[in-house]
């Protein structure tokens, strides 16, 4: 299933994109698609609705596509989590996931503009495969745990101030948490749909000239060690989202450094997962 | 004025303490403490109908007292903002502030039970002054804009994991995350009745053994500066938790490293904000 919520930011409305294209409303099963939904079981709800029919058809005509997941609780973050993106920012290839967070008010639908900060002069961009949290994840016992943990997928685009992450101080989160940095969508596509997370392509143009161009094959650590992982330090609630590292090609690591300016238009998709387009405008 | 939150996880009531020592309840005038009641001028709401003497008192004997605030959107930390603490952990004196976050759902109320993680063995404590956000803060001019946007003061206890904090990757956030890691409370105290936020003692003690004995005058960054300075990379909403930094005298620092185990129990203060206890247990 691909679920998205449309409409006014604060105001979207939760959808369902059928097979054969359709929207299908989905505001008489749940009034947001959140954490409350996932941990209700809200998607086999959506599953068995959907199966007998009952779901009105939705006018999507005109409607803004917001993030496919309403506030989140928590937005964690995988760095260096692929071996080519480690080695152009010059890292070791970590024994550990390194973890840090952004601020979760960053995300925003998969077309929203996003705001270049005030004074950065090295805002940088970074394609990676988001996993949203459908069950409450706490010192889980193995992979296969954690796999049931999961709701869906996405793409999300962990958008990054160079200066303000690794010049300012050596903790990363502030040059993460820039107002508009994590778009994210446009669906959150269900693990059944989607099938082995280890087996997707990730691609990212700048002005339409491809810039990364990666496979979640080349994880360091995948996604199932992941939730394992962290679940042995924090709890993973419903709805929190996990953005799971970008391969390489990021300004960063390119040469000459080619940042991103006002007007920049960038395009990010993933395999079976969508698509999305902002433009870059000066906070 | 002195806020609060009454009753079992999940299921608080929001309260005022007046002068007289009463519980009054605010349940009529709004559903609960959290951002949107600071957004909608909840907190001149409370003053005008405590002068008016409207609100019923409230019954409090046997309620748990919650953290003051629910489902902060996010928790900023400040890193080695006192200067004997950056001394004892070795580091030098930050010429910015350290930002990191904490997971959000690590807030508890202030005499709750905190987890020691499993395999943790560098379970430490750290009384901070905690700013409550009231108004949106995005690109502050000064620092007295910073002051209007503070809803309120409480003690935090910024529980740390020092293993998984400092050896496990350079980012810190994995070992500030963990479940139960924050006890809030037990009031939001309104600026008014806390004048200056620099003038303020801090205590904490271990088992009766006084370990953390500050004040705010030694913040290397007060806390008009850190709100101006977040503002300039991130967008503080109400209801937002910054947790300001601790003084000297963690486990760290101290001969020995007496880190925090089960049975352990942890009393914190902060002139006029009221203390903490927490009895530490394993995960």
């Amino acid at each position: 299933m691909k679920l998205l919520r449309l409409g006014d930011p604060g105001r979207e409305r939760p959808a369902l994109l059928a097979d054969d294209g359709r929207f299908l409303d989905l505001s008489g099963l749940t009034a947001d698609i959140d954490g409350a939904f996932f941990a209700s079981g809200g998607l086999e709800r959506v599953r068995a609705a959907a199966a007998a029919g009952e779901l009105p058809e939705l006018d999507a005509a005109g409607l803004r596509t917001g993030a496919p997941v309403a506030r989140p609780g928590k937005v964690v973050c995988i760095g260096l989590n692929y071996r080519d993106h480690a080695a152009e920012t010059g890292a070791a290839v970590p024994e550990r996931p390194v973890v840090f967070m952004k601020d979760p008010g960053t995300v925003v639908g998969p077309y929203d503009e996003v705001l270049i900060p005030r004074g950065s002069t090295r805002t940088d961009w970074e394609v990676e495969l988001a996993v949203v949290i459908g069950a409450r994840a706490r010192y889980l016992d193995n992979v296969e745990q954690a796999r049931d943990c999961v709701a869906g997928y996405a793409v999300s685009h962990d958008v990054s101030e160079r200066e303000f992450q690794l010049d300012f101080s050596p903790q990363w989160d502030l040059g993460k948490s820039c107002e508009t940095f994590n778009p994210l969508g446009p669906w959150l596509v269900t693990p059944d749909e989607v099938g082995r997370p280890q087996s997707l392509g990730l691609r990212l143009a700048v002005n339409g000239e491809v810039r990364q161009d990666g496979h979640t094959t080349d994880m360091i650590f995948p996604v199932g060690y992941l939730l394992h992982y962290l679940s042995q330090y924090m709890v993973l609630e419903p709805g929190d989202v996990i953005n799971t590292g970008t391969p390489a090609g990021v300004a960063l690591g390119l040469p000459g450094q080619p940042y991103l300016r006002p007007g920049d238009i960038v395009d990010l998709s993933i395999d079976g997962l969508g698509s999305q387009r902002q433009t870059f405008a000066a906070a």
